[in-house]
């Protein structure tokens, strides 16, 4: 047993190889710091709750599929509400910001930290930042109560407003300094999450007592270490509606082809998903599977003969999918957009053509009729279902109870089922990906009866690059490589 | 480490406190039966896979909360595809029923063993019992193939029929051996599962080889162990439009009372989650959550105090909650429904008279104006949604492994996100409740500010209830008792 | 040519039967009101418009089948902007109230009165009243302005209030005169609609500048002489969900009978469409048809006779459907709610018990599971659908369109596809009823199959009762009595 | 009074100018055909109707807001059952064929055409033409029955197939007298209705006994006289979840701009419903109404203004507006699609281009963030909602009843909301287009603030240009111009 400690990590060791990775806290580099017993203690609604205050050595496995005598991993610090606080209710003056594209849920995430703060920690100076990390230094705030939030839950979008990258933590943590800011809550994704963990930094270098939580939000799934993001499942739900117009345009129409792109830019969990809870889907293409169009095994052979077999089919693309070949077609791919991510070209449109090309050039001319679906942002737009909304609750209850209790430069997130705090690192170190030589994409493989567009050289070749992951340290995957979630974005 | 075995247990134990409750087998009771190469191998989706196979060793820990140097607890098998399988392709003559009430993904379920036993397994084989248990020996059975069920996930209810109870075990494995069936496969909820059992037992006691595969089924998720049972979400999702319409009906009127009465019989999970996810509730009653109406802290004097302060509220009211009360006024309790379940009279139309009548009678009289909807039917009527489609997917694959592997006597089900092989006591023992000492509970008392309708008394008399629950075997929680699930029935 | 007129008939009649109902003048009992150019006129909006004031000649008629000989019939006078109008912008005090039940699209039709009179007359003094009739004199007014009536069209209920009945006409009209309002817009059914009709005379008697305009509203779409009441569409529509459930939960159990309510007191229209639009209804009971359970020919028999052949059967009923029979079994039908009705006993399960009590006691006993739904407070909350809410808009532009005419004591309404005027009289005269002899309701019968539930004595009854209505001034029938409506609230 | 005839036209006159435009009929052409009794008359279903059969003289009026001298103009003959039929129930050979683009409803009308034909006149040889007017000379058939159809209505597209064009229309009728069929169902757009009275000129050349009913199908409800089209309906609530998407979109971010492509090739009637459904829209671009984008009073300035007042904004565009700039821009006009339309170039991705690179070349540069939205695929797949529904049955059956009255060479349509048969020439000579110089497009423009994109000498030459509309003949507009229908697409 042992504990190392630097700026971003904090491990601790225990038996059988029990491995804990903690978050900072703002004592890590104040000293003296007062504490409070936590108001829950006095709510009504927590009295008939037994221990209502998590035990402070609560913890949460990465690793949940074991052996016997298999060593126990990597675990999260447990959530929740704590003993003794480090903020007094009347000292807090908090604000809120929301970072990159929409997704459902944001409004139902920022109505639960202010009603979280306000409700639970009797907070009532709350600031909303206007327009994303930009607002921090250039525009107005709003002034957020309960009853400012009260109904936007049940609204699309995000009542701040957002806008992509294009900070300067300095000027943020200036102005966070100006306007007597002590706890900093920040949605976003991977990029947002990345910006957190630099003005984290930069407000520790400086020694003030700011707590900042990052909740992470991508629709995509692609961030590391969580079950699932808020918004997801939504997003799924929602991506059904252009499957079944898809279905239904092809099967009315001889040779028909329907293509739906769904979001997924690294990723292709919401079209992997989409496809396995539809079953009308007869090719899913995600960024992690390399697929080819020409020739033996490609796309179009797979396509002539769904055609010839059924009379119409349904493909489903992920935006981020076949960009080698896309960028081989277009060679445009240096544009960048704001966020510093690659201006995709859009991969849906580009395919669609592509195929109609094939099929007019053909010398044994095969009539094909394509119907091109985008609903990207008609999914985005909406507002988060019933199980979005109730997961939103606990992660913005969670990053609440987090930054009161002192934890600070974490980010809110639902490991195993289980509310953990999580340092930023771990999630913005790499991305979730679907593993392809894992068993849900076996699942839909035989779901859609698609070819893997692999030849035997390429299994070996993914096997070997993927072999880093199977370490122990990564938790996820033990020596055996079989071990991925069952429902990894379900959980 | 040992291992112990009796017809309904078998536990195996292992360093650190491991315990492994694992499921029977066909070669428990029948010795030298014949092994295969399972057929996946050959299969060209499963060709990419690393190593589809699951590891003999993988189990998967009940307790998912931990500090460094607890006791591992439970484990359950992990489930999912072996090596070797019991049962030749063409050999397999599979079953399947479906019994009790409807459930949002009844027919995905359905639909997913058919496809998986034939896509995965060749298994062409399979008969739908018509009508529940009683189609055993009574009606006639349906023929399935992957043509019969392509389209059943987007129609709810069941292609096969239900009914409830009304069985003889004895004249159902007649009916097995008869037909030649030596796979059932049996979805339903807990009495269903009880009688799964005892099947199982008396295939046993015959020495048949037929494995028994239940795939629990409660829109009420009232099955314990798991992590949620299937349709939970969509009713859950749809209940909101309930809800909704009470609240704008409540809305529009002067001293505007809606009351939704929402599915369950002993759990008010479903209320719970709705109430969560809609915040527009007031008041949520639930059986394991005593109320009482009349006097200081009950029902009555809240209502009175919401519609002064607010003009309006709202009420849900699990179907279950206020037995006790309702059994006073009506002394009608000892109807019993076929399945043996209580027939519970209506609370909602029970409550909403109460309330009606309360107001009318008051001395300073408040015209009340009070709306009932029972949105029941209209829940569980509706398919699967996609979240729930993906969920039915994985259970029915892995009852198909399962039975395939040559297990028997067993659920399938989900424990901390990934599938597992439970035995049947395990799920049948006893039934899963929110737990009103619990934080989810407190969560929804924090929303909605209804009172805990508990004395002090009450609130020590709960705690020594439930004190068995927290010995180490239940494995859901620990000593100091603040372990239980942050998202019970989400993950 | 002539010309007669009282207080509430002003008729003018033309060459070859043409007849124009006229609606009243505030110049009818007001000399020398003085008149100002339409501030339409200056609105960039309606200046590409090449003659957007309705002609002073524009009438449209009833009686839509003719024969080349035919007399012409009932006219009403058409809506719309005309070239003078009575009233300043500055002058107008307008305010709106929302009497009776709930109906999908009371928030659109108080938007678009608000900014009707804002954006194209300049008016910007517009009160709502509060909680129906009983808010004139009782409670606190509600500033009405476009931002605040921004979003409500997206929101189901009356951002007013809404109350039943119980109201002092002459307490009204002081109320109305102490606060200096001079445009009453009355948003309510029949009985509403009769109040507004007292409120008018006595404005009329009075002889007060004060313009009285009603929009009707009554979701079952009992209102005559017009093509449909606004909801009607968004609650047949919903209603569709409920049908819905009662077919899958009866397909899905042996000898299932789904049973569904839907709204409907005196008329059957939204379950004759919603049953017309469903097809998976066996038997649709309305007010109009009545029927009998017992014996040849009754429901109970038919029941039998369907679960024989289908296994399942789905019964829609209006809640006003068979009172007569409900009332020989209760004898409690002296009751009457706050707005004169009958409080109707809920027929719905009235009747279920009757079936199940049928079947209970038959000598050869069906065992039958009966499943009942009331979706009723579920369909009246949501917001209106796309179509209702065009619909909506131009029944309230209308309105604000007579009343800065000088009309007064008129409802808006569509007529034949065209809004027209009509006198208060002719909306409360009668209610619009399904007329049973009549070709729509033999496409229903043709569609479920169901017994008429009439002998042939019973048919001679039923067309004499009904010979009144094919008089000439009906207007909607002529002699031949074939020519009611294709569809009559469709249009 | 009197008579005219041509093979295309059957004018009857009347007194006060009643113009009766009648349809062919079997007897035009092919004397001595004998006459049997409806069969209705013995239906159970039509017992209790006083008068089923349509009065041989019954016609609807075209034109509908009259003046009290005004002449009575146009009617078209009512559709309905007829005391005699020209067809015997075992004679009869019907075909159905469904062409051109999908719409909702579809499957309905196909359904009822059978359900029609097999209940009311027990007619059971029904073929479905598989695959658009093709199918008639290239393609298996499809035997159509009650059964086969029961629940098509649930389900978007056409279970028939469609496709575009290309048909020879001697070969077809070849095709119709080799398989002896005898009453063709035509269901499509323009180009099919045209399709449909070749077919129909050539049968009458031939003097086959073979009716020919069309019923128009177009989602854009671009087809003159009747009052919408089926579908149409379920297109404009469908189109708000776009619209929605949209402004939620552009609400959350910096001048963010929603742009939604709506279907309407030649005429905006869905683009301006949904426009006025939603409220939502800044600006609304249809076919009809010319715009240009640059300069003072162009679109540009307006998006300006509007980013400047509100932060964000959202464009609707019908599919064929701004034909004439985008034709400017990419002079590829000359293409044709198979239907012999002109194949648009996608107008939103072309707009939202332009816009684009209009605010990034702005000296005083302003970052929009734009968003483009096309649902079409979405909308159109779609089942028909229940009002759509009852109204293709309503259509269904009166084509029915036409042609088994010996009727041919007809299309079925409501016409001021009842059902009439209206010649071919009659739905084809013209499209339906949005009048913008009449009120309906007034309001469009007051509710989004829109400019009118014209100046006062455009407004003069669009007066000029519809003056031929405004004749008598055209029966929808008298001379003051101001006559066009209130609800002309909903009615």
């Amino acid at each position: 047993m042992g504990c190392s400690e630097n700026s971003q990590l904090k491990i601790v060791t225990g038996e059988a190889g029990y491995v804990l990775e903690d978050v900072p806290h703002l004592t890590d580099y104040i000293t003296d710091l007062p504490t409070y017993p936590n108001p829950l203690r006095f709510n009504p609604a927590y009295s008939v709750v037994k221990q209502y205050f998590v035990h402070v050595d609560d913890t949460v496995p990465q690793k949940i599929v074991v052996h016997k005598n298999s060593p126990r991993g990597i675990h999260f610090r447990r959530a929740g509400p704590r003993q003794k606080v480090y903020f007094e209710s009347e000292e807090v003056h908090a604000c809120i910001v929301t970072c990159g594209g929409l997704c459902p849920g944001l409004n139902t995430v920022i109505r639960e930290i202010v009603c979280g703060l306000y409700h639970m920690y009797g907070v009532s100076r709350i600031l909303g930042i206007d327009g994303g990390y930009r607002g921090f230094y250039a525009r107005n705030t709003i002034t957020l109560t309960p009853k400012v939030v009260n109904d936007i839950h049940k609204r699309g979008g995000t009542i701040l407003g957002t806008s992509r990258g294009g900070h300067d933590s300095s000027k943020i943590v200036d102005s966070i300094q100006d306007r007597g800011i002590n706890q900093v809550y920040i949605i976003g994704g991977d990029g947002t999450q990345k910006g957190a963990a630099v003005i984290f930094e930069e407000i520790r270098r400086r020694g003030l007592k700011v707590a900042v939580a990052g909740i992470p939000k991508t629709i995509d799934n692609d961030i590391p270490v969580i079950d699932k993001s808020f918004g997801f499942d939504t997003a799924v739900e929602e991506a059904q509606r252009a499957i079944n117009a898809a279905h239904v345009e092809s099967e009315s129409i001889e040779n028909g082809i329907g293509v739906v792109k769904l979001m997924g830019r690294y990723s292709g969990f919401i079209a992997m998903h989409a496809t396995l809870a539809s079953r009308d889907v007869d090719c899913c293409l995600i960024p992690e599977s390399p697929f080819y169009l020409e020739g033996k095994g490609g796309l179009f052979e797979y396509i002539e003969k769904r055609l010839k077999e059924n009379g119409h089919m349904v493909i489903v693309i992920a935006e981020g999918a076949g960009q080698d070949l896309l960028s081989e077609s277009l060679q445009s791919m240096n544009l960048k957009d704001a966020s510093g991510n690659k201006l995709l070209q859009d991969v849906g449109l580009w395919i669609s053509q592509r195929i109609k090309d094939h099929f007019a050039r053909q010398h044994n001319k095969m009539v094909i009729n394509l119907k091109y679906i985008d609903p990207t942002y008609m999914i985005r737009a909406i507002p988060g279902n019933a199980s979005d909304n109730v997961y939103c609750t606990l992660l913005a209850q969670s990053a609440v109870h987090g930054t009161m209790a002192g934890y600070t430069g974490f980010t809110s997130g639902l490991v195993n089922g289980r509310q953990t705090y999580i340092p930023f690192n771990r999630v913005t170190e790499r991305q979730n990906k679907v593993v392809i030589t894992d068993r849900m994409w076996a699942r839909l493989l035989a779901s859609t009866n698609q070819p893997s567009f692999l030849d035997p050289k390429d299994v070996t070749e993914v096997k070997k690059e993927e072999e880093p992951q199977t370490q122990l340290l990564d938790g996820e995957n033990c020596k055996d490589g079989s071990l991925a979630k069952d429902i990894p974005s379900l959980t």
